[in-house]
């Protein structure tokens, strides 16, 4: 169950509209990464976690933490909408600057959400869940909680880099500086959870059942070779079990498929025609 | 530019037809961490690669190799589907088997694909390019590579569990053991750029910028704090820059966010409606 | 089944040209409450209808006059793109107005329709009938359909704000009477089967057996308590049925989830790393 | 800011497993009409109240109580999904019952989620945020709002009717409960908002500027009259401007359109073609 | 302008109820190919149809006789949803038939649309108008036009296999009839268009501007050539402008791409962290 | 399985960036009928294959081609973002040509991709693998790849008369003499199959089991017969199975619908509200 406060969890105001900027923002709102993405990824693998109540309140607590982060944008959003501009845009283009504010926005911004946030991206694209991840297996969502944090952060850096704007980039510190707790977070668990298990995901799955001759070798499929030169290509694998190895020229070990014709009842391309 | 070898990377030919699994399948061609999404997120993230030609010619190698995986899996799939039956359902209920056989496929590899693969998953849902990441920043996109090849092996390993066909079994004990190494592949390559910049995605950001009170702040956002028995909640920070902080009850910094009426031309709810 | 007739409901003819206003008028074509969306869900609400003719003719009349709407914007669109430029657009920015007209455009409208009309809204996202209602319970599905003409009516009339064509306006004219026409029948649709059953739907459920106890109480999730002072959290409720009740304080009354570790051959997070 | 509580704000805990269940209790999680959509749909229409402290107020302690919902929602489906079978299928069928569950189930609640909930509905399509309404005019909202608990409490009514286990049941009453609420809740704060405004939305655009002639016209478009005998097709109007007018042949107003042909860069059908 | 008759086109009639069958009829209604999509598809041609008269007359013809196919498969879904069953599924397991019925419905059949036909397809993906298309050029849309009603015709006949209800095969046999003559009105159009314009399209694309050493040539990417046997690979050209030419062993005519590094303010991979 | 070469099939080089021309290029990589569409296409195509190795090796030969048409677009772009700006675009516009480059780019450009391509159209739409055809019907699926040619060509000729870049002009007119042949190449293979089988697909339906009264009419659902003049109205059929017959009045052979009232538990509309 959840409380709800009215202050903010940091200041999200700018020193003044800016309703292009506003269409910008939306990435880290309602993005691939944004923070609804985050929001709904933390708190479904909290919910969904089964006999682990320390890493459960962990991913509650951020969870919950990126509901506020959503707040913040939608917050700020609203406000860089502020008396944006709807009158007739080739009139509007007479003064530059006008024009490139009108031309600049989401339309949406003023024909749907009546200068409000909308829960979707720079490019107008909606938030769908199929961008979170809960897999039922900590360490593979650790490592998709760190990459989350880390293209979050190198979105809202480069968004940083977008405006002069002091109050937009004052809440933008404050998420840039969450998102540097957050990748140390996750570097924490995932560090404290491969000390007790391999870390290769899943660590439970007997490797007699892999074909372990091809577990730690680099296959080069391109003609050429620069990819040798890298550290998955010699030296002890990180999983520990084996040296990494470059097949400078890959062998193809199956058949050349031959498919069975289709029964009738599919009316697939008649067979007689083969070959005509 | 490309050319294709006749003979599949590795054996893909089951047993006997089992359209049921068929559609379980389906999730590691056509689903978010299937092979079609790391296909084209190595391949982007090659193409896009600016000015490292070693880690562009790797990622063009790795994503040539998916390729070949997504051929194994739409050809495994087609003969799975192999003279799947299309009669009518209630009667073939009467034999259990044949009955569980037809309800438990998906009905579009009959009526759509013609007992052929198709890109999508388990759940019928296509494939779309909002799966893939390549954000220009390598280290930030070799986190999520490494995440994509956890989520993939882990759920292979379950669609292993979920037969006893030796040949299909076969075939995922290939991908799994490649999947161990592009975890391995992907660790290395990480390892390798963090000895050469900072761990915090992206490493260039001035960090003055940033709100560093609250960058190794943990804060427990539930009643309760089990959170607190964590790595991330006290010692050294994995970044090196500074300590673990465990905020126990955690303050509001922002202001209470109070819009500004929208203008007349935006129709919003009338302003003399506020409280009645 | 259906006969077109080729004069238009109402005129649809601009003044002149205008892309950057064709681009934003997609939105009441084929957004969220376009007139595609009402088309279809007023046409599904009638074939599904069982055994209320009446209302089963109603929905196909209003269906089939929806179906006339997205025609007269079609039309209306095609035509504001008569002749859009597709010069380099670098070259046109020298000239401010032809600048901000390019700029404006939705690129799809020339590379993709050819200076047609396409079922998309004003960011370029595709309908889809996700957006529609039809759920066999007509008391929801018509407070459904009121607040399609709500939402519809006030884009119209922020588009009209949004352009000096008289062209334009004028047929906007018409679109937002048959809007104001469709929220009053609407209404008083609901109004007459508000007569004949409970307005709570669906009205048949005996509410014997749901938690009588919470089922007129206003629960106040936020610390502050502006809300009590709303018409909901006080007096007789809606339903005739109970008092409003304000909680000021709402408890949990369930438990703290305490879920189970997963079976072994789904691979989660190995138990014995708990509590590490 | 938000905090989080551990307790549940009901209980949510099935006498049995049911993996079958499951996949239908996704619907009211993930669904057009889910939990997921109201949290959103409450919460970002208080983020972009513009004004109105009361109803900001109340937005929000009503978003914040669907976060709980979906909270109880997920943890319910985990455990219904407790130890799901994942044998081989043909095997199982072989139990008509085993079979049926696995025939039944949705796979991604094993391959994906490792037996915890989805933000995707009962089809496995994921919620997306085109499902969420925030408008800026508050009674548009509120009617999109009552439609949604109306939609919402029939399709929790109808998955009560599929269960007979006595846990699910207990949690199903809460949230039917709830939704009787919030049924009452929306139709309280619409009668307060329609004392102060006209009831059709928007209220404030001048009528004048609307095609008066047709605001309160029914047009019959169909071959037979069955839909005059509602009240939408006599008396007085809901909004009081009128009386309901029934028009039983409806007139085309529109000029026959004829579009010019496309210039040249555009590439369309050459013109020499027409009338070959 | 459109008015609706009360009698279906055809009789849409089943002998029984038959819920599963009626997941799978949904295809044709709603899916890729389905009435739903030529539904559009065509309107949206004749709505955006340029000064081609007979050509939009035609298409709007077409696309007003696909509402009606629209509504004759809505129509026969409800009917096969008649009284579907919504008990416990476990407890219907144990009489196979009923197991397998319930097993196999769409459950958003009884709980989203209350047993009546949605606008999605057979998995229960939503139709949307990325499906349709309509591009301007009446040669390439007839082409795509061509294409949906042999897509249509093929997934209808194996729909037809999938049956023994007479009812449902007497509408099926209609559509199938009436697909054999859109089929045969495509390839006429087709022909008719040819006749006056070359059959590449834009026919109006000087050809001297493309690299016309290749405009005729096939090259084999794969080592191997069984596809030098193919009409494609020698003779007269379709166009009449060449000769198949079949290229064996095609070689690379482009560069080695080497991109610059990104500026600063993108904050990609630090470029002294190449070649470590 | 595949090889890469490092050479890019043609020059993709563009004389100077052009961020806005970026985002319209775009449409021909990742959008309906982009090369990602023809590649994914084909690939499936080629491994659904059953039975018909020369159609088999020439679909993944042409498969494998796209792939490096990809390659080349992909790269394309990325050279065209080469430096794109990401100032404060208020002040940007200030300078008109600045502001016109930022008001027309894709803000993923910079904040998602950081100057990369990426797999959407130009409305920043991401590719979706609903877009592809691979129905186990060659006759059926060659003419869906003749429509993907035409359209992909349409597009390419159009981007072509949108730049005076004379780098980007020579990379397309290699496109459209690929897509030149490629529309041959399908034309060949249509050919080819119909001198084997029946042009209508699929040809092996008995047409006995087809309502054969109406598969030649050509039914006249509009007031106005324009579309009698067409070669589809009158003449032999293209099938060669009968004579175009024109029904200028067409009536209706179908039943009013009259539905059941849906069970109780369906929770419907109460029947004795009908008629009030």
């Amino acid at each position: 169950m959840f409380f709800h406060v009215k202050e903010l969890q940091y200041h999200a105001k700018p020193d003044r509209p800016d309703p292009v900027y506003a269409k910008k923002l939306q990435e880290v709102l309602g993005g691939q990464f944004g923070e609804i993405t985050v929001m709904m990824q933390y708190l479904f693998q909290g919910w969904n976690c089964r006999g682990n109540q320390k890493y459960r309140d962990m991913l509650l607590d951020i969870g919950t933490e990126e509901i506020a982060h959503v707040e913040m944008l939608a917050t700020m959003i609203a406000q860089l909408l502020d008396n944006a501009p709807v009158e007739d845009q080739e009139e509007a283009a007479k003064d530059p600057v006008v024009g490139a504010v009108m031309g600049g926005m989401n339309p949406q911004h003023s024909i749907v959400s009546g200068l409000g946030a909308t829960p979707t991206d720079s490019a107008g694209y909606p938030f769908n869940s199929r961008y979170t991840v809960a897999s039922g297996n900590l360490l593979a969502d650790f490592r998709a909680n760190l990459n989350a944090e880390s293209q979050g952060r190198l979105q809202v850096v480069r968004l940083y880099e977008m405006t002069d704007d002091r109050g937009v980039r004052d809440m933008l510190s404050w998420l840039i500086a969450r998102d540097t707790m957050h990748q140390n977070q996750w570097m924490a668990a995932i560090e404290e959870l491969e000390q007790n298990e391999k870390p290769i995901v899943p660590s439970t799955f007997n490797q007699q059942y892999e074909k372990q001759e091809v577990s730690h070798s680099f296959m080069n499929y391109s003609f050429g070779d620069e990819s040798s030169e890298g550290r998955w290509a010699k030296g002890k694998s990180m999983d520990g079990d084996g040296e990494f190895e470059y097949i400078r020229d890959p062998k193809a070990f199956g058949q050349i498929p031959v498919l069975k014709p289709a029964p009738g009842y599919i009316h697939g391309t008649p067979n007689n025609n083969e070959n005509p």
